[in-house]
Order: structure tokens, then C-alpha cells, then sequence
């Protein structure tokens, strides 16, 4: 594995991908135990992350098989996680595609030539396999290892990657995204039509080569009202979902500070919706009537609560979730930085033990 | 007014301040047409503003009173809103209480030593009018020029403020924060109420020299989900308003993402609950059951798109203010500085024009 340990295999309490957990709670079908795994648990808060990133850049990192199915697979075998997300960056596609940008360290996406006119849309164009091959290599190496653990695959949402693309990288409010969708809707949907191709095809390379599950990641959505939401934007998610919809493979659909969007989130046509912090796992049911399977919700910032604070609320948000048609335990947004990994295991060994049926 | 141009009289069609729109809107009584202020309406914005800053730090500027009073009026003199916002930050009472903290531009408040243990929160004490002459200087200087047009005095949020000054700074996540909180909520109680005793006391320096309304401000509440906000905020931030509430003065709550929190920043005692644009007006209105008049809610970002596409929202957001106990049209957050101030004048026109009864 080209100077990358790995273990032989991760063990599971489930004879194949099928009957884990992960699969089967998203599905709504009764499980042993509820599953957990967290956003962002493969990243900066473990100390053999930090270790094999050193000098490789976030894009290149990103695109080195090797180093995707080693990075991916730590937080599996550090914490007993119930899923591996596929290590990837949101923009990871648009540069398969030739979009010129970089991760900045500290800053995030930055994208040389912001996307704000027609002449700019027609430089995007469509993903096909052959643009992503280190995915489908990746993928295969990490199911191999894998086992009965199912592989979440991942994708940005349309309208997270066309806020970086108009906006040029990070926005904290959005405003040339904004100005664009309500000025111009009929280049903003062409736009958003593109990118949900590109996500669309993102996730299909990744679950033909051999992910269990997908995420449809929609890191900005919570910036904007459900009726531009209902507007600008579901259709485009529901696309790029429906590039998924025949391939058995349960859908997730998470977005941070959606929680007046769950609904339109669920109707985009997803498995699963996932719920930020903000909302309690109680009111995300009654907002969704049962609809889907929940995904949820430990305030990332808690962790670094004293263990009892922290025990607490887990225990909560365990009991909430046994009400919903299913229940995925996670975080209500990505593991923090600073964040000690060992509470993260404690964690795991806590929703495990309590959710034990 | 050494070296600042004051107008001699601000135009207001009403007598007097307490028959002012605002003052009426916020009370629930009839107005002659729905009253319009913006959130950060004095700065960056506006050219004038830009010139007589140069050279000037935000916390000096916020504490010299002749620049204090042309900053505020600016926007009144531009725009004709029908109120005017006292000119401050949200620090400013916690480095009149001695508390070590500089507005790095670019950054926000930096504090030089975090309070995160009971011997940090010692070191904290309460703000007398004596600790505040520019303030009443610059409210008594204001009063006079605004005539009929109301000042609306300002004061961060408890938690706000406790998230400053734990954190040493801006902070996305607030971990800190809420680790204090959740860890030792003595602790954290204590502290809250040490902060809601200065921005009560700030509040009434305000109104006790002129101040005719008031808005306090709690930028990173919609951090919170609605169970962390009714255990450890609201209480606060009730006792924060109880302390102007024998002074005849409505008194306006807002949050930026608090979609879920609306009804508890309703009942911590307001005439006023501010809702961000991520929450329609009627959203909001059936949240909070009539109970309160509202304020908002126009998108910041929309103002970058063209006038047409802003012309139909502002006249949306008027006619769902129509059903409101009452309605003061606001943005749904600050002026972004990059907006044109041209815009916002427009915006200000349209409002009245449409809203006149």
C-alpha cells in the first residue's frame, strides 16, 4: 500500500453491507444497535491524519488512492464507527471537470475564474468515469478492506458548489449567489442543472465501484429561506439524488442550519434527512410526519463538555431517535479540529451500549 | 460640532418621537405607513461614513461623541429611515468595565485575556453611568438634532457577549462557549447575569439621556439549539430588557438563524421579536402567535440583485407584515458593506409608498 498501513480486515457485527446497521437503519428495518458514524470523522482531529497529510495538499491528497483509503479507513479503526465516509473535498469534481481552483489551508475553495455569466457556465461541462478513475480505484481498495462496513459515498449539493463557483470560494453571505438566482433564474437553473450533473455523476462513480450509501452534502443550504429553497434549489438536489435512485443504495441528505428545509429535503428524494444541532431530533419528526429516516444530532461544540454533559445528551438524542422510522446517529455538523478523538470513541461505545435492543 | 456637518433638523411627518411609526409600529397601534430602518445602516456602506472613519479604530469612534452623532444620523440624512440606530459595537460596554479588548478590522473584538474560570469573571464588574459620559453626550446630541425621528439605543445579548469574551473572540463554533455552559453552568449562570447587568445598565444610559427605543442584539443565538437557549440564555437576556422596562420605551429582541427560538425571544419580555430572513414573516407571525410585533426581514444579499427582483420581495415582506400585531421593515441582518447605498434610499421609498394607508 505504497508506505500506508492497513489493517487486513475491519471487523462487523454484520455478515455482509446489507445487514449493517447503517444500511438498514437508513431503510428504515429494526437493527441491533443504532448506528453511528460521524461527518468529518476522517480529518483533522486524529493525530494519524495529521501525520500522513503533512506536505500533500488537501486537493492532491484527495486524488492519491492510497491516501484516500488510508485516511478513510483511520476514524473506522480508531472509533468502531458503524460507516466509512469517503474521504473527498466538495469541490474535489469541479476540478475533475477543469475548473481551476485550490484548497487554501484556512481559507477553503478558492476558484480562479468565478462563474457569473453564460460564457462562464460553458466552460463547466459533464463528470464521466474517466475523469475520476483514482475514485473508482479508491472505492474498490476501501471496500475490499471494508467488509460488512458499508462506504458512504459523498457529493456537494448544486447549490453549495455554485455559491463557491459564483462567489469565487467561501461566502458568508452569499450575495453574488444570491443576486444571480434572482436576477438572472434562467442562468442560474442552467447553472445548477450542470452542477447537479456533475454531483450526480460524482456519486454514481462511487457507488458502481462499490459504496453502500451516499450523501448529498448541501454545506450552504441554511443560508437561504425555504421559499428560495422551494425555488432555486430542490429541484437541483433532487437530480443529482435521482442520478443514485436506481442503484439500491440508501441516500442521505444533510445540510447545515436546514432546519427549515427538512421537509423540502426529504421530498428532493433522499432516504434519510439529516438534522443540524439547532433542531431536536423530536421536532425534525414532526417537521418531516415520519417520513424518513433521521440522521443526527450531537452539537460538535458539546464534545468538549465535560464527559457527563456529553454522556447526557447522548443518551437524549438516542431516545429521541428511537421514535423515528430510523435513526443515524451522528453530529449535527462536522468533527471540530480541536476536538479530543478519544471522546469521539467514547461516543460510539455509548450509542452502541444504550441503543442495544 | 467640531469638524462633523450636522444637519440643523431631520424631516419627520410625525410631532413627536412617541407618534412616530416606529415607536406606534412596535406598540401595535395604526401607522401611517409601515416604518423602515436598517441593521448597520450607519457604515460601510455609505462614502460618508468611510471618510470620516479614516484614521479612526472602531472602539475610539464608538466613544468620541461628535463622530458618534454624524455617524448615526448619516443614514437618516440619506435615506430618510424612520429611525436611527445609536452608533456603537457590541463591546463597547465591556471595555468600559475595564475588560481588555480591541475591533481588530477584518477580525471583530479580540480579547486580550478569555474568561473561562470564576477568578476570570472576578475581574468583571458592573457598568454605572459615570463609566459612559460620551455615551449620554452623544444620546443627548443625537435626541436633539432626530427631533420626531426615534434613536434606537443598542446593547448586545448576554450570550453574545459571553461568547466574546470566552472565546478571546469571534468564533464559529463557540466550543468554548458551550463547553463553559454545559461543564459548570454555575459558572456560566453567574457569568450571564454579571453581562446582563452591563447591557441592561448600557441600555438605560441610552434611554435615560433620549434613546426612545431599544434593540438588543444577540448575534450568535441561532448558535443554540431552543433547549441550550431556554436553559442558559434566556433568563439573561429577559433580565438584560427588565431593565429598561419601566421607561416607557418598546423594546425590540433580535438573532440572526433564530427561526427556532422565536417565541423565547418573544417571551424574555419585547415588543418587538426581530426575524432573520431565513423565516418568512408569516412563518414567523404564526410562531409567535400575534403575541408580538415584528421586525424584518428582508434579505441582505438580495440588495445585490436587480431592483426588480428586490421590488417584489420588499413588497412581499410589507404585505406579510400587514397581518403582524406590527411591523417595522428592517433587514433580515445588517447591511452588508458592500451594498449600495442607493438601494437602500430606494428600498426606504418603496416601503413607505406601498405600505402608505
Amino acid at each position: 500500500m505504497r508506505g500506508c498501513r492497513l489493517v487486513s480486515t475491519i471487523p462487523s457485527p454484520a455478515a455482509t453491507v446489507q445487514d449493517s446497521p447503517l444500511v438498514r437503519a437508513a431503510r428504515g428495518l429494526p437493527v441491533p444497535h443504532t448506528p453511528v458514524w460521524f461527518m468529518r470523522q476522517a480529518g483533522r482531529s486524529l493525530p494519524e491524519y495529521r501525520r500522513v497529510r503533512e506536505g500533500v495538499g488537501m486537493l492532491e491528497a484527495c486524488r492519491r488512492p492510497e491516501l484516500v483509503t488510508e485516511i478513510t479507513l483511520q476514524p473506522v479503526r480508531r472509533h468502531g464507527v458503524d460507516a466509512a465516509i469517503f474521504f473527498s473535498d466538495i469541490v474535489v469534481p469541479l476540478a475533475a471537470v477543469g475548473v481551476d481552483l485550490d484548497i487554501v489551508p484556512g481559507v477553503g475553495p478558492v476558484v480562479a475564474e468565478p462563474v457569473r455569466t453564460r460564457a462562464d457556465l460553458a466552460r463547466l461541462r459533464d463528470l464521466a468515469p474517466e475523469d475520476v478513475p483514482d475514485i473508482t480505484e479508491s472505492v474498490r481498495l476501501l471496500v475490499a478492506e471494508l467488509g460488512a462496513t458499508p462506504l458512504i459515498g459523498f457529493a456537494g449539493a448544486p447549490f453549495t458548489l455554485a455559491s463557491y463557483l459564483v462567489e469565487g470560494g467561501p461566502s458568508r453571505n452569499h450575495e453574488h449567489t444570491k443576486a444571480l438566482m434572482h436576477g438572472d433564474p434562467g442562468l442560474w437553473h442552467d447553472l445548477c442543472a450542470q452542477l447537479a450533473r456533475v454531483a450526480g455523476a460524482f456519486l454514481r462513480v462511487q457507488v458502481e465501484a462499490g459504496a453502500s450509501a451516499v450523501q448529498l452534502f448541501d454545506s450552504w443550504a441554511g443560508a437561504l429561506s425555504r421559499a428560495d429553497y422551494a425555488r432555486f434549489v430542490a429541484e437541483h438536489s433532487a437530480a443529482a439524488l435521482a442520478s443514485v435512485a436506481g442503484l439500491d443504495v440508501p441516500r442521505i441528505h444533510f445540510g447545515v442550519g436546514t432546519g427549515e428545509l427538512l421537509t423540502l429535503m426529504g421530498e428532493a428524494g433522499t432516504d434519510v434527512v439529516g438534522v443540524d444541532y439547532r433542531v431536536s431530533l423530536t421536532d425534525a419528526l414532526e417537521r418531516t410526519g415520519g417520513r424518513w429516516a433521521l440522521q443526527g444530532n450531537l452539537d460538535p461544540a458539546l464534545l468538549f463538555a465535560p464527559w457527563e454533559a456529553v454522556r447526557a445528551r447522548v443518551v437524549e438524542i438516542v431516545e429521541e431517535g428511537r421514535a423515528a422510522p430510523g435513526h443515524v446517529f451522528n453530529l449535527g455538523h462536522g468533527v471540530l479540529p480541536e476536538t479530543d478523538p478519544d471522546v469521539l470513541t467514547r461516543v460510539v461505545e455509548l450509542v452502541h451500549e444504550v441503543s442495544a435492543r
